[in-house]
């Protein structure tokens, strides 16, 4: 099986926590400090001490903040299974349609994961990979949600409409203000990529189009603030709305 | 006067618009396509052809997206003098505390000034520089919001309280959680710095604490993320207030 060689404390601690994929080996910088959280969890690990040299050989010039994990790759779900589960009464999914910036992808999949969503959607030839770039900007979130791939990410959003979702797309020309939106039950949100949006077909398949209302002379947000202030959205509503509503 | 060298397409065009500061000349790769709206904001400006390696060798290696922009520094307030002014009865400045990451810097500078803030303080020698990665990363929303400085941030919120703000730190220990909170009048949002959060002594200068309630085992949102989360709560909560209140 493949493995990835996570760089930076944050993202390996998280994935040593997860404990959802199996980790391999740990390569620690001689003498490094402050990394006593880390070893704790890589317990009956393999811990081979390195130079700086071969930490910055072995991670290719990343910033490695002196550790450096060898572990199984993220196991990915495709859609047409994973859209077979029964999904709790409340669930919201994050569709990234075209987000090819490692780092945006792996920011919308951190906040994904803190804001409560069960599933990170994406069309595997259009999105970023799930690269180390990618993942260290997730902060090690990637090992906290479910990570589904899609061929087409029409296709995707179909089968989770007939999984009960409502498909919305985040689109700054939206007819639909964000804080007018009724947030509730089975939600897709979807977001396109910076500079360009949402692709038309994929626009076309959404249920409605919600717009963040900004108010400045600047015309739009980056799209990993965008998706992070729609799931903050639905999270505040889900918790906010009156019990007798939301049983 | 000094002056700064811009990249990309994006905040070239924003900084144009704007018209903040005096733009000098504008260098374009020779055959550059897709530049109509930089090259008619740029109307009266000298403008002159390079090749790409002339323009990687002046950018010192940036992407510039094929145009380089030599305009005036940003103007930067100073807090003892801007905090003079009559601000208008609901209005919220956006504080970093600390955040030293250029990029973090001016993505929240561009969250701030999209979401309608009036202002981002910051403190001279403990903030990221307002260098060209933080303008590109600002995506021109530099030129759009007024940009504070203070010698030290704890002095700078204290001028503003005297203005009739509160001070609202965003800590993930906070007591009261962001959706519970009455965001009315003028507010300064406090941010941490990614990791860290804020310095103690600017916890304590502020009048109370917001947590942004996360559900899942991630333990806390990116520096940028948090800040364009409670911008957005306070401009819902004021586009969504009764007139009769809001009055």
């Amino acid at each position: 099986m493949a493995a990835d060689r996570l760089t930076g404390r944050i993202p390996i601690l998280e994935s040593l926590r997860a404990r959802k994929r199996r980790a391999r080996r740990l390569y620690v910088l001689h003498g490094a400090q402050g990394i006593g959280d880390i070893l704790k969890e890589a317990q009956g690990l393999p811990i081979e001490e390195r130079s700086r040299s071969e930490l910055d050989a072995l991670t290719r010039g990343a910033v490695h903040q002196g550790v450096v994990l060898e572990i199984d790759t993220l196991p990915v779900h495709r859609i047409e299974t994973w859209a077979r589960q029964t999904f709790p009464k409340n669930a919201v999914i994050v569709a990234l349609d075209s987000v090819e910036d490692p780092q945006n992808f792996g920011a919308i999949v951190r906040s994904a994961a803190a804001l409560g969503a069960c599933g990170a959607l994406f069309a595997k030839d259009r999105s970023a990979p799930i690269s180390a770039v990618a993942q260290k900007s997730a902060a090690g979130a990637m090992d906290y949600i479910d990570l589904v791939q899609t061929t087409n990410l029409v296709r995707g959003l179909e089968l989770l409409k007939k999984a009960g979702f409502w498909v919305a797309g985040l689109d700054g020309a939206g007819e639909k203000s964000l804080w007018e939106a009724d947030l509730a039950g089975r939600i897709v949100l979807v977001v396109g990529s910076e500079g360009k949006g949402m692709r038309r077909l994929v626009t076309e398949a959404c249920d409605y189009l919600l717009r963040i209302p900004i108010s400045g002379p600047i015309t739009s947000l980056n799209a990993s603030v965008s998706a992070a202030i729609a799931l903050a959205e639905y999270a505040r509503q889900q918790q906010t709305r009156p019990v007798s509503q939301g049983a």
